[in-house]
């Protein structure tokens, strides 16, 4: 496995790649791996000839008031895992190697972004969106694995590699969960073991509206109403939103469609917590 | 000679050639092609093993009430140059294929675009990266060739490809001019013949100013003043701008320096025509 800090390093090793028709595969993280992230490794190694993964904690997708300095780093860690694992290369640039000074281009998807999380972190997306229009172009790989508890970043970096041509092909994996239901987040580190007990309500809350939607109860306000109660029922929740959406438009449905997907944001304690599942019966 | 219409196409071919491991040089034009792009081209031609002309009037470049429709086009006689030049591949798009319905991504450089023309075409720079980010990943060119006619493009272009990592080398090219000194632009057809002669007074004002300063004359305002002069004395006349800022953060100077550049828009008739010229003794 070779790792590489610079952007010379891995255009040189991606454009020998090329040269022999190798298939790429891409796994972008943040690092501090978990069976999520290594679900996505396996994937983009049965399905590519060479695995690159990057690990980066990107600035610009974090707000001011958010949790970059916190966020959780273990790169040793992470290499040891990649190595296991078969990954080819780990790309790891600092900070100064993706925003060098002078640096003042943005890229934004519009529309896609102005729902859900879009309109609780404002910087998010067009962060993730930079970030992984460097990636994609530094990397030039064929396919790109996402994970769905991203269900939101998965649809806009979707349209990001469409609208740029970026000729990436964005493969969505099913959340990874703990046997207990909570979907894996590095994130899931913040957590006090009350407040783990406490975070098991957003996986179940959304297993309930599931099993409603079975039962024939399509309005999405009597969803969200019972999913609401679940989760404002135990401690140290706090509800940020929770929506029934289109999952091609990421607009707010009144009734459960094939396309519909309860995705919600929620901080317990200091930890803010992610998780979504689609409503139709036998949708995966 | 190929020509391609379609995204798919330029793809297939492109990769081709980087499994082949050729090196790709690329012009973008608007088409309606005069002696400007044709030096572009020639130097694409020497400095590459294939070439790749594109010919797209892109809409998002301009506002609302510019000449997006007026616009001069003939693909037939262009199409005929590049063969006559040996271009290998002309790729000229359908605005469709370009942006197809639910296109929804915007790619800005922030700073290099509050002066000069961004400050007065409110739409154009945007439009202009976003264009060219997709077509440098649709082709994925090692080397782009501009014109330094449109000197501001060249600059935020150069930092786009940077700040994104796309991986191009963005490669100037000095100014061609008509015999008498104008520059040339497929505007210059919007030009009746009292409005041609009108014009001349864009390039004169810049040798004017050049020769003053090689007189010593470093006063920016001084300067300024002079071409303003020169080029109001002119019917048909009205300027946009006209300024002198350093070639590479496109601030204003109050004094001359190696890296002073007098940049100008003037209407002359219906016409908008640019035009610039470094002032330094003895710079190109």
């Amino acid at each position: 496995m070779e790792l590489f800090r610079t952007n010379a390093e891995i255009n040189k090793w991606r454009d020998e790649r090329w040269r022999e028709g190798k298939t790429i595969g891409f796994v972008p993280t943040m690092g501090f791996l978990h069976r999520g992230h290594l679900a996505l490794m396996e994937e983009a190694m049965r399905r590519s000839e060479q695995v690159v993964v990057s690990i980066f904690v990107n600035p610009t997708q974090f707000s001011p008031g958010e949790d970059l300095e916190q966020y959780p780093r273990d790169l040793d860690r992470d290499l040891k895992l990649c190595h296991e694992l078969g990954v080819h290369v780990v790309f790891a640039p600092a900070v100064e190697e993706m925003y060098p000074p002078g640096f003042q281009t943005r890229v934004e998807v519009q529309h896609l972004t102005q729902h859900l999380c879009g309109l609780y972190r404002s910087d998010f997306f067009s962060g993730v969106t930079l970030v992984v229009t460097k990636l994609f172009c530094l990397v030039r790989p064929h396919l790109a694995f996402f994970g769905e508890k991203d269900f939101q970043q998965l649809v806009v970096v979707r349209r990001l590699s469409k609208d740029l041509n970026l000729g990436v092909e964005v493969i969505a994996h099913p959340t990874v969960r703990e046997s207990d239901g909570l979907a894996m987040s590095s994130r899931n580190t913040y957590l006090s073991e009350e407040e783990r007990r406490s975070a098991l309500s957003l996986s179940l809350s959304l297993l309930e509206a599931r099993k409603m939607v079975a039962e024939g109860e399509l309005r999405a306000d009597v969803l969200v109403q019972r999913a609401e109660m679940m989760i404002e029922a135990e401690p140290h929740t706090r509800i940020q939103y929770l929506q029934v959406v289109d999952e091609e438009t990421m607009t707010d449905l009144t009734a459960v469609t094939p396309a519909a997907v309860m995705a919600m944001a929620v901080f317990v304690g200091q930890a803010r917590l992610i998780d979504n599942m689609r409503l139709w019966p036998d949708s995966s």
